[in-house]
C-alpha cells in the first residue's frame, strides 16, 4: 500500500554543495508521479533507481529554470529509450512552447505522444481524477505564476467479511449500502457495520508547495493532509529577503504545518547560502515537531 | 604555462552509469573556455572546482540537447551570483531564440550582457582571435548542423638574452627582426639567432570534434595538432549503427588521430550501452597508441 515520496533535488535556484534543483517522485500504489524536474533530474533518477518508463505524468509548478530545466533532457532520453506510451505534462501553457522550439531545432520528432494539461495559476482546479485519486492545483504566491499540487486518495468502500455475508445470508442488493458503512437489518435485528466489514486502507494525501511566500490562503486546501512539502528557502533571520524574493522561511514552514494540522512536514528548496541544514531543521521543528529535511535520495511515507 | 582540458561530461545522448553529457573546460594560460554545456554542467563545475565567473566564452557544437541543455541553468546561476561581465556564446543562431524564450517566461533580465557569435556549419571560420590565440570552427558531419572547435596558440616571438643584447650593443631598431628569428650582422660577422635569443614556449593546439561521422575532410585543419578530442560513441562492431546515427567508432577515432599525426587523442561521448570503457580504449589504442578515455574530472595537458 505504498504512498511515499522520494526526493531527487532539494536546492533552490543556484545548486550548491552538490544539491540538485527541485524534483521529487511520488509513488502511490506503484504509480509514479514526477513533481518538478530541475536540471539533472534524469541523472538523479538513475542514481536512485527510478525507471524512466514508470513515469507517465509530470507536474511542473512554474517556469523558473530550477523547476523545469531537466524536462527536455528527460523527454529526449525517454524518446531514445524507445518509449511509445503517452506522457502527460501538467504545467503553465508556455512550457509547451519551450519544449517545442527545442524539438524543432534538434530536428527531433518524439516517438511518443505528449499531452499537455495547462495549469491555471489564478484558480485551483482538479487536474486529474480516476477511481483511486484526485490531483488538484494549489495557488501559490510567487514572482511568476506558480501552482503547487495536492494528491489525495479517494476513500475506499469498506471490505466485506465473507463469513458474515454467508452467516446473515445478505443479498447482493444490500451490499452497496453495507460497503459504504451502513448497518444491516437482519430479520429486525440491527447488525453493526463493523461486525460485517473491515476498513480499507485510509485515504492518504500529499501536498507539494514550492515556491511561495508564506500565504495562509492555502490552508483551506491543505488542512488535515498527511504529508506536506513546503519550501523553506531561508532561515527566519532572512525574512525580509524571503519576502522580497517570494519565498518562505523554515520557521514559517513550521507555522504552516501547525496551522494546517498536517501529519508530517518536509522542508526543502534550500538556498545556496546554507551548507549545513540543521539550523533550518531546528527552526521548523520549534514550530512543528514532525519536520524532516527533504534530503536527496531519502524517501518519506505518510506513516 | 597551462594548456589543459578538464572533462565535465563524457556521455552521449542518454546519460548512464552516472556519466554526464558533453562538457569540458579548456584552460589556456588561466583563461577558461567552456566547450559544450550538457545538462548538469554547473553541478559538474562545482564538483571539480571550476569557478563560474572564470568562464567568459562558451562554445556550443550543435543543438542536440546533450550538448547545450545545461546552458540556461548556468546562465541563471551566473545571474544570481551577480555577474556583470559580458558572456560570449559561440553557437548556431537558433540557440539565442531558445535562451530568450526561457528568459522571457521566467521573467528574468540578466544582469550581464550576452554576446552571441553565430557559427556557420557550412564553412570553417576564425571565430575568435587575439594576440595569444585563434579559435576556428571545424565543419563536422552530423545529423544536424554541427561544428567542432580548434584552439591554436600563436607562435610567440623568440626571447632576447639580455646579456647578448648588451654584448653586441644591438640597437632597438634591430630587435624585431631578431625576435622573429633572424641572425644579427655584428660589424660584418653574422651572429646566429640562437646565440642571442631563446625559444618562447611552443604554440599549442587542441581540437574538439563531437558529434560526427568519421570524415577525413577535417584532416586539413587538425593535422599536427597537439591534442585531439574525437567522439567515439560506439565500438567498431557497431559501425553500421554509428553511420546511421552520424557517429564515430573508437577504432575510427584512433585512425583519425594516426592520419592527423596528433600528439594525443582523447575519446568520449560514450553510448549508454557501455558500462565499462576498456574495450573502447583498447580498440582506439590499436590504431593510435597515445589514446586516453575522457573520464569526468580528469585533466589532460598537451605535454
Amino acid at each position: 500500500m505504498t504512498f511515499e515520496v522520494t526526493i531527487l533535488g532539494s536546492s533552490s535556484a543556484s545548486p550548491s554543495y552538490q544539491r540538485h534543483p527541485s524534483a521529487q517522485v511520488l509513488n502511490i500504489l506503484e504509480r509514479f508521479f514526477l513533481i518538478d524536474c530541475g536540471e539533472g533530474t534524469q541523472i538523479q533518477m538513475e542514481r536512485y533507481k527510478i525507471k524512466y518508463h514508470r513515469i507517465n505524468r509530470i507536474f511542473i509548478s512554474h517556469l523558473h529554470g530550477d523547476h523545469y530545466l531537466g524536462l527536455m533532457g528527460l523527454m529526449s532520453t525517454m524518446h531514445l529509450q524507445g518509449r511509445t506510451k503517452e506522457l502527460h505534462i501538467y504545467a503553465a501553457k508556455e512550457l509547451e512552447e519551450i519544449i517545442d522550439i527545442q524539438l524543432k531545432y534538434s530536428q527531433t520528432t518524439l516517438r511518443y505522444p505528449v499531452i499537455y494539461h495547462y495549469t491555471n495559476a489564478e484558480k485551483s482546479e482538479v487536474i486529474f481524477e480516476d477511481d483511486q485519486l484526485t490531483i488538484e492545483t494549489i495557488i501559490l504566491n510567487h514572482r511568476i505564476p506558480c501552482t503547487g499540487f495536492l494528491f489525495k486518495e479517494k476513500r475506499k468502500p469498506r471490505k466485506l467479511i465473507r463469513e458474515m455475508v454467508e452467516k446473515y445470508n445478505i443479498p447482493v442488493s444490500a451490499l452497496h449500502a453495507i460497503k459504504s458503512g451502513e448497518d444491516y437489518n437482519f430479520n429486525g435485528k440491527m447488525i453493526p457495520n463493523n461486525e460485517i466489514t473491515i476498513q480499507s486502507h485510509t485515504a492518504r494525501s500529499y501536498a507539494y508547495c514550492s515556491d511561495t511566500l508564506y500565504d495562509e490562503r492555502i490552508l483551506e486546501q491543505i488542512t488535515g493532509i498527511d504529508m506536506l512539502y513546503h519550501e523553506s528557502t531561508f532561515t527566519h533571520d532572512l525574512i525580509e529577503r524571503a519576502m522580497e524574493t517570494f519565498h518562505t522561511t523554515s520557521k514559517q514552514a513550521g507555522m504552516m504545518a501547525t496551522k494546517a494540522k498536517v501529519g508530517k512536514l518536509l522542508i526543502g528548496h534550500f538556498s545556496a547560502r546554507y551548507k549545513e541544514l540543521n539550523t533550518m531543521l531546528k527552526e521548523a521543528e520549534s514550530e512543528f515537531k514532525n519536520t524532516w529535511l527533504a534530503i536527496e535520495g531519502e524517501t518519506f511515507s505518510t506513516e
